[in-house]
């Protein structure tokens, strides 16, 4: 436990003396609030790949800065070993999660750092290279609050809301993705009943929506994944919002794995289902969801039970993706900080 | 562990001594095989509202033989005494469980059986009360065979299957329902790729179908309950197969939370739903699905990880329904040892 470092509550910052990231451990969460003090390459690539920090713009965030951190912890003298440092850095950290386009789009921008200031001397290189991972903050901070209000726009007073998986502050920056409208509402005394899948088999909906959402004094019910048929078919759900981890230029979203699922339901009982991101999260060069990749990650996440008891017979198969794809047609409006986008979806931004 | 008692590994069964109930604890499993040795009410009522024994035909099973045991041990001489603890012992079973019509038809052919023989001998009752429990017991086992042939008619080699819950021996009795035609092609070399939903919150996929499949030898593959929409796109199953607590006249079935999303995403991917249970199952005086009690559960079983770790922030509140309702518009084919059932359903019987 250590907030010393830390300027307010956040999921991923810097520390004061700005050599070192700092992430809340969501994988303890909700028992223990831990912060994690972030120096190497190896620490950060870790901290990505086990989902101590998560949610795609998180991850995108935390990415930017721990490149940054990475660099200067090396004590570089020239721009030829900072790029030595920098590329060997990003590689690393842009192989740990396949399927969010923030990873990628957050290195990309570093990049384009290195490449347009060549020749400057390091220490100013560096000061842009955290200035980049700054605005990366800072630009995800407003877009939130910008979806939140667009998405606000589609939501009433004392609707019951459905929600998969954490796109909320833990997983983005302040307000989030897909719960950015759920706390303004909340601010403006929209009394809005919140139903959160708990999101197998990690358990973000139980362990970190449920969590940040009770904190900030909404209704929350947790439910099991499988339920959500039923509270929609009871009439407790006027609207679905979900976040996403990539969004294809046709409008499929890749997204955690259930969320097609709940998307199909939807369409079913005649539900609205909103997706959530920042335009970071669209990726153009990506014509449909099938060019998506899914990470598929270690079946004992499905059978050890968070590590803590086995629940399914020794040597047993486990088909353990990490997302899945919603098809376009399955979405009743995307929400970014640009404003809402109908079917059909063409996603042109100057 | 006490295996001396019965003849062999069963999920239900009378001891030797024909004055115990055994069953095998399906809380335990899949890591410790326990039987245990009821002879009390209260013991039973126990293990019936926590689980030890579930699955709707093996809780009448256990009902009837459990009836007989309490009216047993009490050592009864009069047929007053016999009828005052016969009731007693009914009402408290019959109250175990509420949505599972299986116990309550259970209960009642007993019951028939003390109003048939009244003025009879209490000893003779007392015989008369074991053969019917037995007759229930065998019924089920020749019903699950004929379930299972029926059922097979519908798949083809090679095909992939899936499967929510527990509807195998452990459930009910040989064979199982959902999972008596997998068995049967198992030994007709059908090769069958089977797919079970784990079945949050108790994991009655992950615990009971993996484990009693993985015994006898099938192939068969564990996912959370939210990635069966990713395995119907992926084109992984070609029909899906699901047992049955309680069967409106108009053909809606109630059965395990969960069970009605898989139905519409089954729809949705153009893929037969097939639900399998004895005639028993089929409640003629519940005109609708509407009308079904769906008991709601504790909500540690949601929150505390069967009891080992809490995964939610204390104090949250949580929906806990074991229960929902599949539409009769959403089946393909009801199948019973009678024969195979399309819609529109008609359920007559002689």
């Amino acid at each position: 436990m250590n907030k010393q470092g830390i300027m307010s509550v956040r999921t991923v910052a810097l520390n004061e003396q700005k050599d070192a990231l700092i992430i809340l451990d969501q994988t303890a969460l909700p028992t223990h609030e831990t912060y994690l003090s972030l120096r190497t390459c190896d620490e950060i690539a870790d901290a990505i790949s086990k989902l101590k920090v998560r949610g795609a713009p998180a991850i995108g965030i935390a990415a930017a800065y721990g490149l940054y951190v990475c660099c200067l912890n090396q004590k570089i003298s020239s721009y030829e070993q900072l790029i030595r440092t920098f590329y060997s850095v990003k590689e690393t950290l842009g192989k740990t999660r396949p399927t969010a386009v923030n990873l990628m789009t957050a290195l990309n921008r570093m990049s384009q750092v290195v490449t347009s200031y060549k020749g400057t001397n390091v220490a100013e290189l560096m000061e842009f290279l955290l200035r980049e991972a700054q605005s990366i903050y800072a630009e995800d901070v407003l877009a939130c609050r910008k979806i939140g209000e667009y998405a606000l726009t589609l939501l009433k007073p004392e609707m019951g809301l459905l929600t998969h998986c954490n796109a909320g502050h833990l997983a983005v920056s302040a307000y989030g993705t897909a719960l950015a409208p759920i706390y303004l509402g909340n601010e403006k005394g929209y009394n809005f009943k919140v139903y959160a899948d708990e999101t197998r088999p990690l358990l973000q909906g139980a362990r970190l929506t449920a969590y940040e959402l009770q904190k900030a004094g909404v209704d929350v019910t947790l439910i099991c994944d499988n339920m959500a048929s039923l509270v929609m078919k009871k009439g407790l759900i006027q609207a679905i919002v979900v976040g996403c981890d990539r969004i294809a230029a046709n409008g499929d979203v890749a997204n955690k794995i259930g969320t097609s699922g709940l998307a199909i339901l939807a369409h079913h009982y005649g539900i609205p289902f909103y997706v959530l991101g920042p335009v970071s999260t669209i990726d153009v060069d990506c014509a449909t969801g099938d060019a998506i990749i899914i990470e598929e990650r270690n079946p004992d996440e499905v059978t050890d039970m968070w590590y803590s008891h086995r629940m399914a017979p020794n040597g047993v198969k486990v088909f353990n993706p990490a997302f899945d794809v919603t098809s376009h047609n399955l979405i009743s409006a995307i929400i970014t900080e640009k404003g809402i986008h109908y079917p059909p979806y063409h996603f042109t931004f100057n």
